[in-house]
Protein backbone atom coordinates (compact mmCIF):
# COMPACT_ATOMS: atom_id res chain seq x y z
CA UNK A 1 0.00 0.00 0.00
CA UNK A 2 1.65 3.12 -0.92
CA UNK A 3 1.53 6.57 1.20
CA UNK A 4 -1.34 8.39 -0.64
CA UNK A 5 -3.88 5.33 -0.15
CA UNK A 6 -2.60 4.62 2.83
CA UNK A 7 -3.54 8.55 3.77
CA UNK A 8 -7.16 8.06 2.26
CA UNK A 9 -7.44 4.41 4.35
CA UNK A 10 -6.48 6.23 7.88
CA UNK A 11 -8.62 9.27 7.03
CA UNK A 12 -12.17 6.90 6.26
CA UNK A 13 -15.04 8.49 7.46
CA UNK A 14 -17.65 5.74 8.42
CA UNK A 15 -21.07 4.97 9.43
CA UNK A 16 -23.31 1.97 10.68
CA UNK A 17 -26.52 1.88 10.61
CA UNK A 18 -29.20 -0.91 11.25
CA UNK A 19 -32.27 -1.66 8.89
CA UNK A 20 -35.29 -4.35 9.04
CA UNK A 21 -36.49 -5.42 5.94
CA UNK A 22 -40.27 -5.00 5.73
CA UNK A 23 -42.97 -6.47 3.78
CA UNK A 24 -43.49 -4.12 1.08
CA UNK A 25 -40.00 -4.32 0.49
CA UNK A 26 -40.05 -8.13 -0.62
CA UNK A 27 -41.26 -8.85 -4.19
CA UNK A 28 -42.94 -12.10 -5.65
CA UNK A 29 -39.29 -13.56 -5.55
CA UNK A 30 -39.66 -13.35 -1.73
CA UNK A 31 -36.91 -11.27 -1.52
CA UNK A 32 -36.00 -7.20 -1.67
CA UNK A 33 -36.87 -6.02 -4.69
CA UNK A 34 -33.38 -4.00 -6.19
CA UNK A 35 -34.90 -0.74 -6.22
CA UNK A 36 -35.26 -0.64 -2.58
CA UNK A 37 -31.23 -0.46 -1.85
CA UNK A 38 -31.20 3.00 -3.18
CA UNK A 39 -33.21 3.74 -0.08
CA UNK A 40 -31.37 1.86 2.23
CA UNK A 41 -28.04 3.85 0.61
CA UNK A 42 -30.03 6.90 1.57
CA UNK A 43 -30.35 6.08 4.99
CA UNK A 44 -27.33 5.26 5.23
CA UNK A 45 -26.09 8.58 3.74
CA UNK A 46 -28.68 10.50 5.82
CA UNK A 47 -27.56 8.49 8.94
CA UNK A 48 -23.66 9.70 7.89
CA UNK A 49 -24.99 13.45 7.77
CA UNK A 50 -25.81 13.14 11.35
CA UNK A 51 -22.99 11.10 13.07
CA UNK A 52 -20.46 14.15 10.87
CA UNK A 53 -22.36 16.99 11.22
CA UNK A 54 -22.64 19.76 8.51
CA UNK A 55 -23.03 17.40 5.52
CA UNK A 56 -26.91 16.16 5.87
CA UNK A 57 -29.31 17.31 2.99
CA UNK A 58 -30.04 20.66 5.33
CA UNK A 59 -26.88 21.79 6.03
CA UNK A 60 -26.31 22.03 2.30
CA UNK A 61 -29.44 23.52 1.71
CA UNK A 62 -28.68 26.38 4.68
CA UNK A 63 -25.18 26.51 2.65
CA UNK A 64 -26.97 28.14 -0.41
CA UNK A 65 -26.36 24.48 -2.41
CA UNK A 66 -27.77 21.32 -3.83
CA UNK A 67 -26.06 17.90 -3.79
CA UNK A 68 -28.37 15.87 -6.82
CA UNK A 69 -26.98 12.13 -7.31
CA UNK A 70 -25.27 11.97 -10.44
CA UNK A 71 -23.71 8.08 -10.66
CA UNK A 72 -25.38 5.27 -8.26
CA UNK A 73 -23.86 2.09 -8.41
CA UNK A 74 -24.75 -1.56 -6.78
CA UNK A 75 -23.87 -4.63 -6.93
CA UNK A 76 -26.43 -7.56 -5.77
CA UNK A 77 -24.49 -10.42 -3.91
CA UNK A 78 -26.99 -12.45 -1.91
CA UNK A 79 -30.45 -11.63 -1.08
CA UNK A 80 -32.82 -11.02 1.92
CA UNK A 81 -36.01 -11.22 2.46
CA UNK A 82 -38.84 -9.92 5.58
CA UNK A 83 -37.68 -9.54 8.86
CA UNK A 84 -34.54 -10.13 8.29
CA UNK A 85 -31.94 -7.31 9.82
CA UNK A 86 -28.75 -5.48 8.14
CA UNK A 87 -26.14 -3.04 8.45
CA UNK A 88 -25.23 -0.66 6.11
CA UNK A 89 -21.88 0.80 6.08
CA UNK A 90 -21.29 4.34 4.50
CA UNK A 91 -17.85 5.43 3.90
CA UNK A 92 -17.13 8.86 3.17
CA UNK A 93 -14.15 8.90 -0.01
CA UNK A 94 -12.44 11.73 -0.17
CA UNK A 95 -11.67 13.27 -3.36
CA UNK A 96 -10.14 16.70 -4.20
CA UNK A 97 -13.50 16.89 -7.11
CA UNK A 98 -16.18 19.01 -6.04
CA UNK A 99 -17.89 16.33 -5.41
CA UNK A 100 -19.12 13.88 -2.93
CA UNK A 101 -18.65 10.38 -3.07
CA UNK A 102 -19.91 7.30 -1.13
CA UNK A 103 -19.47 3.24 -0.99
CA UNK A 104 -21.89 1.73 0.56
CA UNK A 105 -21.60 -2.08 1.91
CA UNK A 106 -24.87 -4.38 3.05
CA UNK A 107 -24.35 -6.81 5.30
CA UNK A 108 -26.61 -9.22 6.76
CA UNK A 109 -26.54 -8.82 10.50
CA UNK A 110 -26.98 -12.57 11.88
CA UNK A 111 -23.77 -13.92 10.04
CA UNK A 112 -22.03 -10.72 8.41
CA UNK A 113 -22.39 -11.98 4.95
CA UNK A 114 -22.38 -9.10 2.22
CA UNK A 115 -25.81 -8.85 0.77
CA UNK A 116 -25.10 -5.49 -1.81
CA UNK A 117 -21.83 -3.10 -2.21
CA UNK A 118 -22.70 0.05 -3.98
CA UNK A 119 -21.19 3.79 -4.54
CA UNK A 120 -22.70 7.24 -5.30
CA UNK A 121 -21.38 10.51 -6.63
CA UNK A 122 -23.24 14.15 -5.41
CA UNK A 123 -22.25 17.30 -7.70
CA UNK A 124 -23.03 20.39 -5.71
CA UNK A 125 -25.44 22.86 -7.74
CA UNK A 126 -25.85 26.37 -6.60
CA UNK A 127 -29.29 28.47 -6.34
CA UNK A 128 -29.12 29.21 -10.02
CA UNK A 129 -28.73 25.45 -10.76
CA UNK A 130 -25.46 26.01 -11.94
CA UNK A 131 -22.73 23.21 -11.56
CA UNK A 132 -19.97 24.04 -8.99
CA UNK A 133 -16.33 23.07 -10.53
CA UNK A 134 -15.19 24.07 -6.98
CA UNK A 135 -15.78 22.60 -3.76
CA UNK A 136 -17.94 24.62 -1.90
CA UNK A 137 -16.34 26.73 1.16
CA UNK A 138 -18.70 25.03 3.49
CA UNK A 139 -17.71 21.33 2.08
CA UNK A 140 -13.99 22.63 2.41
CA UNK A 141 -14.54 23.60 5.99
CA UNK A 142 -16.71 20.22 6.68
CA UNK A 143 -13.52 17.97 5.28
CA UNK A 144 -11.09 20.03 7.30
CA UNK A 145 -12.91 19.67 10.62
CA UNK A 146 -13.67 15.44 9.89
CA UNK A 147 -10.96 14.48 8.09
CA UNK A 148 -7.87 14.03 10.06
CA UNK A 149 -4.33 13.80 7.74
CA UNK B 1 -84.15 10.16 -7.19
CA UNK B 2 -84.67 13.86 -6.07
CA UNK B 3 -83.86 16.82 -7.84
CA UNK B 4 -81.05 17.70 -5.87
CA UNK B 5 -79.26 14.67 -6.35
CA UNK B 6 -79.83 13.91 -10.48
CA UNK B 7 -78.19 17.63 -10.57
CA UNK B 8 -75.27 16.66 -9.55
CA UNK B 9 -75.24 13.73 -11.32
CA UNK B 10 -75.64 15.23 -14.28
CA UNK B 11 -72.56 17.34 -13.55
CA UNK B 12 -70.03 14.14 -12.86
CA UNK B 13 -66.86 15.21 -14.06
CA UNK B 14 -64.83 12.11 -15.16
CA UNK B 15 -61.88 10.88 -16.26
CA UNK B 16 -60.76 6.93 -16.96
CA UNK B 17 -56.92 5.98 -17.00
CA UNK B 18 -55.76 3.14 -17.40
CA UNK B 19 -52.47 1.22 -16.19
CA UNK B 20 -50.67 -2.32 -16.10
CA UNK B 21 -49.84 -3.55 -13.06
CA UNK B 22 -45.62 -3.39 -12.68
CA UNK B 23 -43.87 -6.12 -10.70
CA UNK B 24 -42.15 -3.75 -8.72
CA UNK B 25 -46.09 -3.58 -7.31
CA UNK B 26 -46.88 -6.78 -6.24
CA UNK B 27 -45.93 -8.16 -3.21
CA UNK B 28 -44.71 -11.36 -1.80
CA UNK B 29 -48.51 -12.77 -2.04
CA UNK B 30 -47.86 -11.91 -5.54
CA UNK B 31 -50.87 -9.44 -5.60
CA UNK B 32 -50.21 -5.93 -5.47
CA UNK B 33 -49.28 -4.56 -2.50
CA UNK B 34 -52.41 -2.42 -0.84
CA UNK B 35 -50.43 0.85 -0.44
CA UNK B 36 -49.78 1.00 -4.22
CA UNK B 37 -53.32 1.83 -5.05
CA UNK B 38 -52.49 5.49 -3.22
CA UNK B 39 -50.50 5.71 -5.93
CA UNK B 40 -53.28 4.50 -9.31
CA UNK B 41 -55.59 7.41 -7.44
CA UNK B 42 -52.91 10.09 -7.81
CA UNK B 43 -52.53 9.06 -11.33
CA UNK B 44 -56.17 9.42 -11.73
CA UNK B 45 -56.46 12.34 -9.75
CA UNK B 46 -53.45 13.79 -12.24
CA UNK B 47 -55.21 12.57 -15.43
CA UNK B 48 -58.28 14.11 -14.35
CA UNK B 49 -56.49 17.52 -13.87
CA UNK B 50 -55.14 17.47 -17.02
CA UNK B 51 -58.62 16.30 -19.08
CA UNK B 52 -60.29 19.08 -17.12
CA UNK B 53 -57.62 21.93 -17.34
CA UNK B 54 -56.99 24.35 -14.52
CA UNK B 55 -57.27 21.70 -11.53
CA UNK B 56 -53.40 20.14 -12.01
CA UNK B 57 -50.75 20.70 -9.08
CA UNK B 58 -49.04 23.13 -11.51
CA UNK B 59 -52.74 24.78 -11.99
CA UNK B 60 -53.52 25.06 -8.07
CA UNK B 61 -49.83 25.97 -6.73
CA UNK B 62 -49.45 29.27 -10.17
CA UNK B 63 -53.22 30.32 -8.50
CA UNK B 64 -50.74 30.56 -4.90
CA UNK B 65 -52.32 27.74 -3.34
CA UNK B 66 -51.33 23.78 -2.06
CA UNK B 67 -54.10 21.37 -1.67
CA UNK B 68 -52.94 18.52 0.66
CA UNK B 69 -54.56 15.57 1.27
CA UNK B 70 -57.05 15.73 4.26
CA UNK B 71 -58.46 12.26 3.63
CA UNK B 72 -57.92 8.92 1.76
CA UNK B 73 -59.56 5.89 2.35
CA UNK B 74 -59.95 2.66 0.27
CA UNK B 75 -61.72 -0.22 0.50
CA UNK B 76 -60.15 -3.64 -1.44
CA UNK B 77 -62.56 -5.46 -2.89
CA UNK B 78 -60.37 -8.32 -5.24
CA UNK B 79 -56.90 -8.60 -5.94
CA UNK B 80 -55.04 -7.64 -8.86
CA UNK B 81 -51.22 -9.15 -9.92
CA UNK B 82 -48.38 -8.50 -12.28
CA UNK B 83 -48.86 -7.66 -16.06
CA UNK B 84 -52.96 -7.05 -14.77
CA UNK B 85 -54.12 -4.29 -17.19
CA UNK B 86 -57.07 -2.17 -14.57
CA UNK B 87 -58.79 1.11 -15.35
CA UNK B 88 -59.24 3.92 -12.73
CA UNK B 89 -62.36 5.59 -12.82
CA UNK B 90 -61.68 9.27 -10.85
CA UNK B 91 -64.92 11.09 -10.20
CA UNK B 92 -65.00 15.01 -8.97
CA UNK B 93 -67.80 15.44 -6.18
CA UNK B 94 -69.09 19.06 -6.31
CA UNK B 95 -69.55 20.82 -2.26
CA UNK B 96 -69.96 23.87 -1.31
CA UNK B 97 -67.26 23.85 1.07
CA UNK B 98 -63.27 24.19 0.97
CA UNK B 99 -62.43 21.23 -0.77
CA UNK B 100 -61.28 19.13 -3.45
CA UNK B 101 -63.61 15.68 -3.22
CA UNK B 102 -62.58 12.95 -5.54
CA UNK B 103 -64.57 8.80 -5.50
CA UNK B 104 -62.23 6.66 -7.10
CA UNK B 105 -63.54 3.07 -8.59
CA UNK B 106 -60.72 0.59 -10.13
CA UNK B 107 -61.73 -1.99 -12.59
CA UNK B 108 -60.08 -4.64 -13.85
CA UNK B 109 -60.01 -4.54 -17.37
CA UNK B 110 -60.51 -7.54 -19.11
CA UNK B 111 -63.56 -8.56 -17.39
CA UNK B 112 -64.69 -4.93 -15.61
CA UNK B 113 -64.86 -6.70 -11.73
CA UNK B 114 -64.35 -4.02 -9.59
CA UNK B 115 -61.09 -4.23 -7.66
CA UNK B 116 -61.14 -1.65 -5.07
CA UNK B 117 -63.13 1.50 -4.53
CA UNK B 118 -62.02 4.98 -2.50
CA UNK B 119 -62.20 8.59 -2.20
CA UNK B 120 -59.76 11.45 -1.08
CA UNK B 121 -60.55 14.81 -0.04
CA UNK B 122 -57.68 18.06 -0.21
CA UNK B 123 -57.94 21.82 1.25
CA UNK B 124 -56.49 24.74 0.15
CA UNK B 125 -53.77 26.28 2.31
CA UNK B 126 -52.03 29.59 1.22
CA UNK B 127 -48.89 30.65 0.63
CA UNK B 128 -48.43 31.33 4.75
CA UNK B 129 -49.64 27.48 5.21
CA UNK B 130 -53.38 29.49 6.19
CA UNK B 131 -56.17 27.09 5.96
CA UNK B 132 -59.02 28.41 3.38
CA UNK B 133 -62.33 28.60 5.05
CA UNK B 134 -63.50 29.74 1.74
CA UNK B 135 -63.33 28.48 -1.77
CA UNK B 136 -60.08 30.10 -3.99
CA UNK B 137 -61.19 32.68 -6.93
CA UNK B 138 -59.59 30.80 -9.32
CA UNK B 139 -61.39 27.05 -7.60
CA UNK B 140 -64.69 28.43 -8.02
CA UNK B 141 -64.07 29.81 -11.70
CA UNK B 142 -63.05 26.24 -12.32
CA UNK B 143 -66.05 24.95 -11.53
CA UNK B 144 -68.09 27.16 -13.31
CA UNK B 145 -66.49 26.41 -16.20
CA UNK B 146 -66.58 22.85 -15.92
CA UNK B 147 -69.86 21.89 -14.20
CA UNK B 148 -72.75 22.25 -16.13
CA UNK B 149 -75.70 22.46 -13.63
CA UNK C 1 -68.39 4.78 29.88
CA UNK C 2 -69.89 1.07 29.56
CA UNK C 3 -69.16 -2.16 30.66
CA UNK C 4 -68.55 -3.19 27.40
CA UNK C 5 -66.74 -0.29 25.94
CA UNK C 6 -64.49 -0.28 29.68
CA UNK C 7 -63.04 -3.87 28.51
CA UNK C 8 -62.28 -3.50 25.53
CA UNK C 9 -60.02 -0.32 26.55
CA UNK C 10 -58.83 -2.78 29.25
CA UNK C 11 -57.71 -5.36 26.50
CA UNK C 12 -56.04 -2.64 24.82
CA UNK C 13 -52.64 -4.30 23.32
CA UNK C 14 -51.07 -1.43 22.07
CA UNK C 15 -47.32 -1.10 20.24
CA UNK C 16 -45.20 2.15 20.14
CA UNK C 17 -42.38 2.80 17.22
CA UNK C 18 -40.22 5.72 16.25
CA UNK C 19 -39.21 7.02 12.74
CA UNK C 20 -37.71 9.36 11.15
CA UNK C 21 -38.63 11.76 7.36
CA UNK C 22 -36.29 10.55 4.91
CA UNK C 23 -35.61 12.70 2.38
CA UNK C 24 -37.17 10.67 -0.42
CA UNK C 25 -40.46 10.43 1.39
CA UNK C 26 -40.79 14.25 1.66
CA UNK C 27 -42.47 15.84 -1.87
CA UNK C 28 -42.04 19.26 -3.95
CA UNK C 29 -44.10 20.74 -1.36
CA UNK C 30 -41.72 19.69 1.41
CA UNK C 31 -43.96 17.39 3.29
CA UNK C 32 -44.25 13.98 3.60
CA UNK C 33 -46.34 13.04 0.70
CA UNK C 34 -49.19 11.25 1.72
CA UNK C 35 -48.82 7.63 0.05
CA UNK C 36 -45.82 7.02 2.55
CA UNK C 37 -47.81 6.97 5.88
CA UNK C 38 -49.16 3.52 4.48
CA UNK C 39 -45.87 2.14 4.87
CA UNK C 40 -45.81 3.78 8.66
CA UNK C 41 -48.89 2.07 9.54
CA UNK C 42 -47.55 -0.59 8.10
CA UNK C 43 -44.03 -0.58 10.09
CA UNK C 44 -46.52 -0.05 13.04
CA UNK C 45 -48.29 -3.37 12.51
CA UNK C 46 -44.79 -5.13 11.80
CA UNK C 47 -43.52 -3.83 15.08
CA UNK C 48 -46.89 -4.97 16.81
CA UNK C 49 -46.57 -8.48 15.41
CA UNK C 50 -42.75 -8.77 17.19
CA UNK C 51 -44.26 -7.13 20.19
CA UNK C 52 -47.44 -9.78 20.71
CA UNK C 53 -45.95 -12.84 18.62
CA UNK C 54 -47.71 -15.01 16.72
CA UNK C 55 -49.58 -12.14 14.32
CA UNK C 56 -46.83 -11.52 11.71
CA UNK C 57 -46.98 -12.01 8.44
CA UNK C 58 -44.69 -15.10 9.05
CA UNK C 59 -46.73 -16.37 11.42
CA UNK C 60 -49.99 -16.18 9.97
CA UNK C 61 -48.34 -17.56 6.60
CA UNK C 62 -47.21 -20.59 8.68
CA UNK C 63 -50.56 -21.08 9.90
CA UNK C 64 -51.99 -21.83 6.21
CA UNK C 65 -53.17 -18.23 5.64
CA UNK C 66 -52.61 -14.86 4.19
CA UNK C 67 -54.47 -11.65 5.76
CA UNK C 68 -54.70 -9.06 2.73
CA UNK C 69 -55.83 -5.96 3.55
CA UNK C 70 -59.20 -4.87 2.63
CA UNK C 71 -59.92 -1.86 4.02
CA UNK C 72 -57.88 1.22 4.83
CA UNK C 73 -58.64 4.85 6.14
CA UNK C 74 -56.44 7.94 6.81
CA UNK C 75 -56.77 11.16 8.13
CA UNK C 76 -53.72 14.08 7.62
CA UNK C 77 -54.05 16.38 10.46
CA UNK C 78 -50.38 18.22 10.24
CA UNK C 79 -47.60 17.79 7.84
CA UNK C 80 -44.45 16.29 8.48
CA UNK C 81 -41.35 17.05 7.50
CA UNK C 82 -37.71 15.88 6.50
CA UNK C 83 -35.93 14.67 10.01
CA UNK C 84 -38.95 14.59 11.86
CA UNK C 85 -39.02 11.96 14.42
CA UNK C 86 -42.71 10.38 15.27
CA UNK C 87 -44.56 7.44 16.91
CA UNK C 88 -46.62 4.97 15.54
CA UNK C 89 -49.23 3.98 18.09
CA UNK C 90 -50.59 0.77 16.70
CA UNK C 91 -53.91 -0.43 18.84
CA UNK C 92 -55.34 -3.94 18.17
CA UNK C 93 -59.22 -3.24 18.23
CA UNK C 94 -61.06 -6.73 19.38
CA UNK C 95 -63.58 -7.75 17.49
CA UNK C 96 -65.56 -11.60 17.34
CA UNK C 97 -65.86 -11.17 13.17
CA UNK C 98 -63.10 -13.35 11.04
CA UNK C 99 -60.90 -9.93 10.59
CA UNK C 100 -57.82 -8.07 12.58
CA UNK C 101 -58.60 -4.50 13.09
CA UNK C 102 -55.87 -1.96 14.12
CA UNK C 103 -55.91 1.91 14.62
CA UNK C 104 -52.95 3.73 14.44
CA UNK C 105 -52.31 7.54 15.83
CA UNK C 106 -48.85 9.41 14.64
CA UNK C 107 -47.66 11.82 16.55
CA UNK C 108 -44.61 14.05 16.29
CA UNK C 109 -42.11 13.16 18.77
CA UNK C 110 -41.35 16.97 19.84
CA UNK C 111 -44.36 18.25 21.00
CA UNK C 112 -47.07 15.24 20.75
CA UNK C 113 -49.09 16.87 18.34
CA UNK C 114 -51.04 13.95 16.71
CA UNK C 115 -50.00 14.16 13.03
CA UNK C 116 -52.15 11.48 11.26
CA UNK C 117 -55.18 8.55 12.53
CA UNK C 118 -56.05 6.48 10.54
CA UNK C 119 -57.28 2.17 10.85
CA UNK C 120 -57.19 -0.69 9.26
CA UNK C 121 -59.00 -4.17 8.40
CA UNK C 122 -57.63 -7.47 6.96
CA UNK C 123 -59.51 -10.79 6.57
CA UNK C 124 -58.36 -14.10 6.48
CA UNK C 125 -58.07 -16.23 2.93
CA UNK C 126 -56.60 -19.74 2.77
CA UNK C 127 -54.45 -21.72 0.72
CA UNK C 128 -57.20 -22.41 -1.50
CA UNK C 129 -58.20 -18.40 -1.64
CA UNK C 130 -61.08 -18.84 0.79
CA UNK C 131 -62.48 -16.53 2.19
CA UNK C 132 -62.79 -17.24 5.80
CA UNK C 133 -66.25 -16.34 7.43
CA UNK C 134 -65.23 -17.99 11.43
CA UNK C 135 -61.73 -17.20 12.68
CA UNK C 136 -58.93 -19.07 12.33
CA UNK C 137 -57.92 -21.30 15.54
CA UNK C 138 -54.37 -19.80 15.77
CA UNK C 139 -55.87 -16.60 15.39
CA UNK C 140 -58.18 -17.38 18.59
CA UNK C 141 -55.62 -18.83 20.63
CA UNK C 142 -53.40 -15.33 19.69
CA UNK C 143 -56.46 -13.68 21.03
CA UNK C 144 -56.73 -15.87 24.28
CA UNK C 145 -53.54 -15.55 25.04
CA UNK C 146 -52.80 -11.92 24.75
CA UNK C 147 -56.30 -10.07 25.58
CA UNK C 148 -57.03 -10.48 29.08
CA UNK C 149 -60.65 -10.14 30.04
CA UNK D 1 -16.40 0.05 -37.65
CA UNK D 2 -15.15 -4.13 -37.47
CA UNK D 3 -17.38 -6.94 -38.48
CA UNK D 4 -18.04 -8.01 -34.68
CA UNK D 5 -19.86 -5.14 -33.89
CA UNK D 6 -21.55 -4.00 -36.62
CA UNK D 7 -23.14 -7.32 -36.10
CA UNK D 8 -23.85 -6.85 -32.62
CA UNK D 9 -25.19 -3.71 -33.96
CA UNK D 10 -27.50 -4.98 -36.75
CA UNK D 11 -28.85 -7.57 -34.32
CA UNK D 12 -29.75 -4.90 -31.73
CA UNK D 13 -32.98 -5.21 -29.74
CA UNK D 14 -34.62 -2.07 -28.96
CA UNK D 15 -37.59 -0.97 -27.08
CA UNK D 16 -38.92 2.26 -26.40
CA UNK D 17 -41.65 3.44 -24.01
CA UNK D 18 -42.81 6.98 -22.64
CA UNK D 19 -43.99 7.51 -19.35
CA UNK D 20 -44.57 11.13 -17.56
CA UNK D 21 -43.21 12.07 -14.42
CA UNK D 22 -45.82 11.76 -11.54
CA UNK D 23 -46.14 13.92 -8.76
CA UNK D 24 -45.05 11.76 -5.92
CA UNK D 25 -41.63 10.96 -7.72
CA UNK D 26 -40.20 14.58 -7.37
CA UNK D 27 -38.65 15.44 -4.93
CA UNK D 28 -37.94 18.08 -2.50
CA UNK D 29 -35.78 19.79 -4.86
CA UNK D 30 -38.70 19.84 -7.40
CA UNK D 31 -36.99 16.97 -9.31
CA UNK D 32 -37.45 13.43 -9.86
CA UNK D 33 -35.96 11.36 -6.85
CA UNK D 34 -32.96 9.49 -8.17
CA UNK D 35 -34.39 6.07 -6.95
CA UNK D 36 -37.39 6.32 -9.27
CA UNK D 37 -35.46 5.56 -12.09
CA UNK D 38 -35.16 2.24 -10.99
CA UNK D 39 -38.70 1.65 -11.94
CA UNK D 40 -38.25 3.41 -15.24
CA UNK D 41 -35.67 1.48 -16.39
CA UNK D 42 -37.63 -1.67 -14.83
CA UNK D 43 -40.84 -0.34 -16.85
CA UNK D 44 -38.60 -0.89 -19.63
CA UNK D 45 -37.32 -3.62 -19.44
CA UNK D 46 -40.83 -5.07 -18.57
CA UNK D 47 -42.53 -3.40 -21.90
CA UNK D 48 -39.20 -5.24 -23.85
CA UNK D 49 -40.46 -8.26 -22.84
CA UNK D 50 -44.24 -7.53 -24.21
CA UNK D 51 -42.83 -6.35 -27.60
CA UNK D 52 -40.19 -9.76 -27.65
CA UNK D 53 -42.20 -12.69 -26.13
CA UNK D 54 -40.79 -14.99 -24.01
CA UNK D 55 -38.38 -12.80 -21.91
CA UNK D 56 -41.04 -11.42 -19.20
CA UNK D 57 -40.93 -12.42 -15.39
CA UNK D 58 -43.62 -14.72 -16.55
CA UNK D 59 -42.46 -16.11 -19.32
CA UNK D 60 -39.15 -16.34 -17.08
CA UNK D 61 -41.19 -18.14 -14.45
CA UNK D 62 -43.05 -20.49 -16.21
CA UNK D 63 -39.29 -21.76 -17.53
CA UNK D 64 -38.63 -22.69 -13.84
CA UNK D 65 -36.02 -20.00 -13.61
CA UNK D 66 -35.39 -16.31 -11.91
CA UNK D 67 -33.80 -13.82 -12.94
CA UNK D 68 -31.95 -11.62 -10.25
CA UNK D 69 -30.71 -8.23 -10.87
CA UNK D 70 -27.12 -8.79 -10.22
CA UNK D 71 -25.89 -5.40 -11.08
CA UNK D 72 -27.52 -1.79 -11.64
CA UNK D 73 -25.90 1.26 -13.01
CA UNK D 74 -27.11 4.65 -13.34
CA UNK D 75 -25.68 7.78 -14.95
CA UNK D 76 -27.90 10.89 -14.29
CA UNK D 77 -27.03 14.06 -16.88
CA UNK D 78 -29.99 16.03 -16.12
CA UNK D 79 -33.27 16.11 -14.05
CA UNK D 80 -37.03 15.68 -14.82
CA UNK D 81 -39.38 17.40 -12.99
CA UNK D 82 -43.64 16.89 -12.78
CA UNK D 83 -45.51 16.18 -16.01
CA UNK D 84 -42.36 15.95 -18.07
CA UNK D 85 -42.70 12.82 -20.43
CA UNK D 86 -39.66 10.99 -21.45
CA UNK D 87 -38.64 7.76 -23.59
CA UNK D 88 -37.12 5.02 -21.79
CA UNK D 89 -35.22 3.33 -24.64
CA UNK D 90 -34.32 -0.21 -23.58
CA UNK D 91 -31.98 -2.31 -25.47
CA UNK D 92 -31.40 -5.57 -25.27
CA UNK D 93 -27.06 -6.27 -25.09
CA UNK D 94 -25.94 -10.21 -26.80
CA UNK D 95 -23.57 -11.57 -24.77
CA UNK D 96 -22.31 -15.52 -24.75
CA UNK D 97 -22.81 -15.69 -20.55
CA UNK D 98 -25.63 -16.85 -18.85
CA UNK D 99 -27.12 -13.30 -18.27
CA UNK D 100 -29.71 -10.85 -19.17
CA UNK D 101 -28.20 -7.54 -19.90
CA UNK D 102 -30.00 -3.88 -20.81
CA UNK D 103 -28.81 -0.92 -21.26
CA UNK D 104 -31.34 1.96 -21.08
CA UNK D 105 -31.34 5.52 -22.08
CA UNK D 106 -33.97 8.18 -21.11
CA UNK D 107 -34.34 10.94 -23.42
CA UNK D 108 -36.88 14.35 -22.53
CA UNK D 109 -39.09 13.53 -24.73
CA UNK D 110 -40.27 17.76 -25.50
CA UNK D 111 -36.65 18.08 -26.94
CA UNK D 112 -34.84 14.32 -27.10
CA UNK D 113 -31.96 15.73 -24.37
CA UNK D 114 -30.39 12.72 -22.64
CA UNK D 115 -31.99 12.85 -18.67
CA UNK D 116 -30.20 9.29 -17.90
CA UNK D 117 -28.44 6.37 -18.90
CA UNK D 118 -27.91 3.05 -16.97
CA UNK D 119 -27.30 -0.66 -17.54
CA UNK D 120 -28.64 -3.77 -15.65
CA UNK D 121 -27.25 -7.66 -15.24
CA UNK D 122 -29.95 -10.36 -14.54
CA UNK D 123 -28.46 -13.93 -13.90
CA UNK D 124 -30.37 -16.68 -13.97
CA UNK D 125 -31.36 -19.50 -10.69
CA UNK D 126 -32.85 -22.36 -10.58
CA UNK D 127 -36.18 -23.49 -8.76
CA UNK D 128 -33.36 -24.77 -6.20
CA UNK D 129 -31.94 -21.66 -5.85
CA UNK D 130 -28.97 -22.78 -8.21
CA UNK D 131 -27.25 -19.89 -10.16
CA UNK D 132 -26.83 -21.79 -13.80
CA UNK D 133 -23.75 -21.22 -15.43
CA UNK D 134 -25.06 -21.93 -18.34
CA UNK D 135 -27.65 -19.98 -20.46
CA UNK D 136 -31.29 -21.84 -20.16
CA UNK D 137 -32.53 -23.93 -23.15
CA UNK D 138 -35.71 -21.50 -23.16
CA UNK D 139 -33.26 -18.10 -23.20
CA UNK D 140 -30.92 -19.57 -26.18
CA UNK D 141 -34.06 -20.49 -28.15
CA UNK D 142 -35.39 -16.59 -27.31
CA UNK D 143 -32.34 -15.84 -28.53
CA UNK D 144 -32.08 -17.65 -31.85
CA UNK D 145 -35.81 -15.98 -32.48
CA UNK D 146 -35.26 -12.50 -31.95
CA UNK D 147 -31.65 -11.94 -32.81
CA UNK D 148 -30.95 -11.96 -36.76
CA UNK D 149 -27.27 -12.76 -37.21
Amino acid sequence: MNKKSRKIKDASLICHTTFRVRFSEVDSMNIVWHGDYVRYFEDGREAFGREYPGLSYQDIYKSGFLTPIVELNVSYKHPLTVDDTAIVETRFIDTPAAKICFEYIIRRESDGVVIATGNSVQVFIDENKELQLLSPVFYENWKKKWIVK
